[in-house]
């Protein structure tokens, strides 16, 4: 049909192709992802990346829907978005269920959110993003689980305390302050513009900041005033009891604040030369009601894997590649092949991981194969193999070899890694 | 902005939710393929959903990528399509790095994959499918570690040898049959009739089989004198040599037919209510070229998720649902909080799943939350338990009590799991 077209081996524009290297580096930090969230008593959930517009429109806004998401319309004439964010999805689902379901909910997920923008570096169009939620609970212990779990996500990464900063804010504070400086709500165009400077503070520094309270006819001794707020104070003692360091009041943290209903937090990174938010979240009250039943609590936060990684690659916590096959079996010629499959049969039996030499290729290059992917162990099978049966197990890191019977074959690959 | 609106809490059409106990039959089919084809010596790797459409067009055609799948232009004037096959994109990625990467390359992934057509059972717009390659090995020795991998994963799964077959075809065969009928080639009208015919024997029957010959001019003892070809007898001996069972030969195999180039099989549920094929793979050797590199032999196949799903449902072979919580904390009343996190932190660190109730609820409305979430252990924390040091830990399912200090209570729960 057109086989004279020379097709172009690229992706598409602002997506990535996870080759085996890649995999394994996605899949260290799906792996931890799951470990920490189901060790504090989370389930796993999923659904489909292709929703109907509406869920989008309803929070976000027609604009926002038709010019920041990839939506189209179905040859049934139906509107559906490329999901852009997991919460109204999950919000969708939980309201589904709600009679059958067993509150408090403690959910999370890794779905893959696709934007359309610019590519540009940590802003990709499609990224990975743990979700976790805690539905059907408006307590401060709510929000200091999620925050712990925040934290604890953090060490298991290997960062160190003084590599990262949780800063908690909280809509109650901002609404408090507010009421003292006189503001009647948040969509005052006075209010937003005080938002936008908290917001700002840490990017801009104290000079401008105070400049920028002066314009609004706010001193900064008057925010200063407000000090924290009660709750703050409390989830920081709270925080304190199950050990979470890290930890300090920011009244800066404002986020999307058509959104998040109490406690919101954000992580940033402590390295002074890109001392860039990580990820973060909040208590958002009102989600579920769009669906027209009861009004769900919910704290909860994102984690994306392109800025997790950038960060562990930038402070040296990425662990090295291994590939998932331990060893290569190599044959001395193909009359081998049969004793090789046995061989890789019982060693599967034993749970070990095995590729076995296919080509006619000499014993040379078939290491050689076994050395560019990265497998640890490798053992040829000739003459003497088949009729001893003792092979010799070959560390390729150290150039090691030890002979063994097949049944110690597991047992010296499984001792070094 | 729409607070008025009561949104639908239901998904797009033809796609699925994953509550955690769908997720946990996911997880659980996801984690065996990945287990088999580990133990193989398969690396995993991935890509993006969104792929550029000329991918589809080179080899579909215009007309079933326009009809068939999910593909629209992007607001760069790019025609983008959810891939409705993996192949292409693994075809592409090996492509691009032809040189750098190590031959033969064995690869494993489980995308999800979007097709535009009614929803119907077992036949959804969005399902997900292992997809298993081997690059690079033109031999039957390639072709038969592929067919012995979809016989292990049968195995795996909990399929009885009588459970599933294995039909072996082979285009050799079928190019043969042509030669000896005098037709020319494949793109013939009575060979496309020919193999259509041969694709439907299981389902018509000998019978209505003979009188499609017949109309084609073919007599019923011509096919039949082609015999098995020399390559497949060869397959059959090699499967044999390592315990493969379940295997025979069906010319009537085509499968797409200007896509393999060699051996294809299809495995059948024998099931005599519902004998449908369950999924099925075969060599195609030239889709590389069309990147403009170097033809690069492949061998694979790929096994869809719903499908497997309802074979397993069918022969009573999936699990039966597990939390991965596996212990629940009660605390008598709010002032145990902290030491019941104590507990949660230390249980934790020796690497058990655990909530802690949060509730002001009452001790047995706490249990009954442990229950419907189905934990499989609950423990409680008061007065007692906190000045002995000693926990009473209660299996859900049997109503067994057993009293332990801390560092009994993961020996306790892991040694009934």
């Amino acid at each position: 049909m057109s086989d004279k077209i020379k097709l172009s081996t690229e992706s598409y524009k602002g997506v990535r192709d996870f080759y085996p290297e890649d995999m394994f580096v996605q899949n260290y930090i799906f792996d931890t992802w799951k470990k920490v969230l189901e060790s504090f008593g989370y389930a796993e959930y999923s659904a489909s990346l292709l929703e109907p517009a509406e869920l989008y429109r309803a929070k976000t806004g027609e604009e926002i829907v038709n010019e920041q998401t990839y939506t189209f319309t179905d040859r049934g004439g139906r509107e559906v978005t490329l999901r852009p964010e997991m919460t109204p999805t999950v919000a969708r689902m939980v309201a589904a269920k709600e009679r059958e379901l067993a509150f408090p909910l403690r959910w999370y997920s890794i779905p893959n959110l696709f934007r359309y923008e610019k590519p540009q570096r940590g802003r990709l169009r499609e990224h990975w993003q743990l979700n976790v939620d805690l539905f059907g609970l408006d307590s401060i212990q709510a929000d200091t689980e999620i925050i712990s779990i925040a934290y604890n996500l953090m060490k298991k990464f290997g960062a160190k305390d003084e590599d990262f900063e949780i800063h908690i804010g909280s809509r109650k504070f901002l609404k408090e302050l507010l009421a003292k400086l006189g503001i009647e709500n948040e969509s005052d165009e006075r209010a937003k513009k005080l938002y936008k400077l908290l917001d700002r503070k840490a990017k801009i520094g104290e000079a401008e900041f105070e400049n920028g309270l002066k314009e609004l006819n706010i001193s900064f001794p008057e925010v200063e005033a407000v000090g924290s707020s009660e709750d703050i104070s409390q989830i920081m003692k709270l925080l304190n009891d199950v050990d979470v360091k890290s930890v300090l009041f920011d009244p800066g943290i404002v986020r999307g604040f058509d959104y998040y209903t109490g406690m919101v937090f954000e992580v940033f990174d402590t390295n002074p030369e890109n001392k860039r938010s990580l990820f973060g979240g909040g208590r958002y009250d009102d989600l579920t009601a769009i669906f027209g039943g009861g009004k769900i609590s919910a704290v909860g936060f994102g984690m994306g894997d392109v800025t997790i990684k950038d960060f562990l690659e930038t402070r040296g916590l990425l662990p090295k590649y291994k590939s998932a096959t331990e060893l290569y079996i190599c044959t001395l010629d193909k009359t081998f092949l049969k004793p090789a499959q046995k061989l890789r049969q019982s060693l599967r039996e034993q749970g070990l991981n095995v590729a076995v030499n296919l080509t006619d290729k000499k014993v040379g290059d078939q290491i050689k194969i076994a050395d560019k992917q990265k497998i640890p162990y490798i053992v040829v099978v000739g003459e003497n193999e088949v009729s001893s049966g003792t092979y010799s197990i070959k560390n390729m890191e150290t150039g090691e070899e030890t002979k063994v019977v097949i049944a110690g074959i597991t047992g010296i690959i499984r001792s070094h890694s």
